[in-house]
């Protein structure tokens, strides 16, 4: 028997270190999961460096080293990845940008980097779109992300990534000009083209019915736009060529979503999906169900425990892993698949931040090699029958399980 | 105290994944190996990846791995290995292909592709040799091999690899003539010198006494050549200047031999051997045992785990490894010497093909770390002290464990 399908989970951020919080043991060691834990005891464990021993990895460059993409060799920054996550296609070349709306006072000062965290941008992004004109033949695109978040792109001849951003990180400060960061005529061709475009962006802003509400309502209006990020778009081999699978991707963060889209994966949007503790989970992991009866091959990222471990709070990661694994039951009963989860990183309370501590790993289903694992942990998982693997060695043996590999050699 | 030789066992093919057939288990874990555990108990074991996670290995890309030759350096396709091990002596820059002898109906299409898995076609072999005269200077060897099978090599100034194969695959087909894969003019030579030696090879066939005597007794007569496997031969540093030990290899596959020929191993041969179930297993032990009077390493690959994997008969898969053991008893009296079992890949019964699944390790004899291990399977030895170790440390550890290791530093 040979699974034909593979769901990959991922659960973003839910590892960690021994917390005193928690009696020395991790949230996820601490946490009820008798989901994960029938996995392990049903399939192959082991423990994963996303990238290398001791790289700390991005959400990003992760997912990247994960589906098979090296970063080493993909990875051209955040920008394009959220732009194509926030629905722009980038093609190859385009230079993409994070962006958040902001509020500036009247001194021309960042009062607050998220527009008191304003929702529902999309009119404000339409009407830049529609007005905003960009010299040189270069065109653009602008769209809503998250909340106040929000992605630009721009497409045209001999446009450059390396130009600075106009985040001044703290509040108080006047947004500075974007400069390039090299002579580069290429790279000044884009900080002329973003503050030409945050001028025009910011005229427009100052005016629109939305912010003018708002104002109404004391609440602060996104009267002006921070970018970040800069990268060019690379060109990706099309997973379905590069692993001959179809594939979907299932996320809240447009950033995962982006990455899915931009190496071919069908991004499926879930309502209610928050990429926080509140998120649909039910409904991610049925749109998951849904797709396997289409796909052979479904990304799904799960976003909350690494938000806890940023905020440094083990009780809500414990709280909020517990509660994924409820979620999780369905996927118990799927046959003719191999269930996939791990990591894409570990996200330490301790540190507040990302760390290279290696990722658990189950791998349940069909043909796999089952070990004496009973539990879903950073140290079970690591007497796991897969030892220890990096990152980019994932695809390759799901691959192979699924009777898609071909051989080298004969 | 420190051992002196090697005898490395290929046991080709042997693991698995689980099988239902045998309740779940492996035909590995399913057999009866008191052998084979006793060196468990004895050694240390590990899980190898002959060339890397995920990697799905041929079995002559797996063995040039684990000899210490990496296949991305060293393999340029299977038909000069073949040649080799048919006994021709590879110079670099010949084109090597493997060769079946097959039957062509009246129409000129192929009837059947193995003759009648005709044997002995030495005396076809010899004709073709005296009588083909090739034209530019190209002279050539044309050896059987075992069965139906045989082996061209050219040589010639200026001659290339990449020229596609005459074999039409399935019977009731004509073969196509060989045509170059480029538009460089050293491929189109060899394409050219292919058809004019099949040409040529296809009218001696015809009238060869052999033949007609076949045509009386109603057996289908070997009146063409399928060529394919196309590679130029590369040039190997030699075993002995590589790792400071002379070394034997005793295989039945001419794919093995040749690969060990082609890196300097003496090939023993051992009367009765046929690469499948019903080979003389006595007699290759014997011969290997003899071998290690004389010479520091030894490699013994024994085929016919694999051929049960290939034809996905778990059963019989498991039956012929208990015949192994039982057969390999001799080597457990070895003193001065590694004793190394390990399989050169997976042969999933539920895939009839490689996998990459890692395959089991144990290494015994003076001088190892003996680990907790106490059964040779693929779920017991990755619990070993060994870990997971890729292919291309095979050798070296080797190296290290007989004392013939260079120190790298002071």
């Amino acid at each position: 028997m040979t699974a034909g399908r593979v769901l990959l989970l991922v659960l973003d951020g839910i590892s960690d270190r021994p917390c005193s919080e928690l009696g020395g043991r991790t949230p996820l060691e601490a946490a009820e999961t008798p989901v994960l834990d029938r996995l392990a005891r049903e399939g192959i464990c082991g423990i994963m460096d996303p990238i290398g021993p001791g790289i700390r990895p991005g959400s990003d460059t992760a997912h990247l080293s994960i589906l098979g993409y090296p970063p080493d060799r993909y990875y051209t920054g955040r920008g394009p990845l959220e732009a194509e996550g926030c629905g722009i296609h980038m093609e190859p070349g385009m230079i993409g940008f994070r962006a958040n709306f902001a509020t500036l006072d009247r001194e021309g000062r960042v009062a607050d980097r998220r527009a008191g965290r304003i929702h529902g941008t999309a009119p404000l992004c339409d009407a830049i779109e529609k007005e905003v004109r960009l010299k040189h033949g270069i065109s653009f695109r602008f769209r809503p992300g998250a909340g106040h978040r929000a992605a630009l792109a721009l497409k045209g001849a001999d446009l450059g990534p390396r130009v600075s951003s106009n985040d001044p990180k703290t509040e108080g400060l006047q947004p500075p000009e974007i400069k390039p960061l090299t002579r580069e005529a290429k790279d000044r061709r884009t900080a002329e083209a973003c503050n030409d475009f945050l001028r025009q962006a910011g005229a427009i802003l100052a005016d629109h019915p939305l912010n003018r509400s708002r104002k109404e309502e004391g609440l602060p209006p996104a009267n002006t736009i921070l970018l970040r990020g800069a990268g060019e778009m690379g060109r990706f081999e099309p997973f379905a060529d590069r692993f001959h699978m179809q594939g979907s991707v299932i996320a809240a963060a447009t950033l995962i979503t982006g990455i899915g889209r931009a190496i071919g994966l069908e991004s499926v949007p879930v309502p209610g999906i928050t990429g926080s503790a509140d998120t649909n989970l039910g409904g991610k992991v049925k749109a998951a169900l849904a797709e396997l009866g289409k796909k052979e091959f479904v990304l799904l990222n799960i976003k909350g425990a690494d938000e806890a471990g940023h905020d440094g709070l083990p009780v809500q990661k414990r709280e909020f892993i517990s509660r994924v694994d409820t979620a999780l039951e369905p996927l118990l009963s799927l046959e003719d698949t191999l269930v996939v989860a791990c990591g894409d990183h570990s996200t330490p309370c301790s540190i507040r931040d990302h760390s290279a501590d290696p990722v658990p790993l189950v791998i349940r289903g069909e043909g796999v090699r089952v070990d004496r694992v009973t539990r879903f942990s950073e140290t079970a998982c690591a007497e796991g029958g897969l030892h220890r693997i990096p990152g980019s060695a994932l695809l390759p043996i799901l691959l192979d399980l699924v009777n898609r590999a071909r051989k080298y050699g004969a």
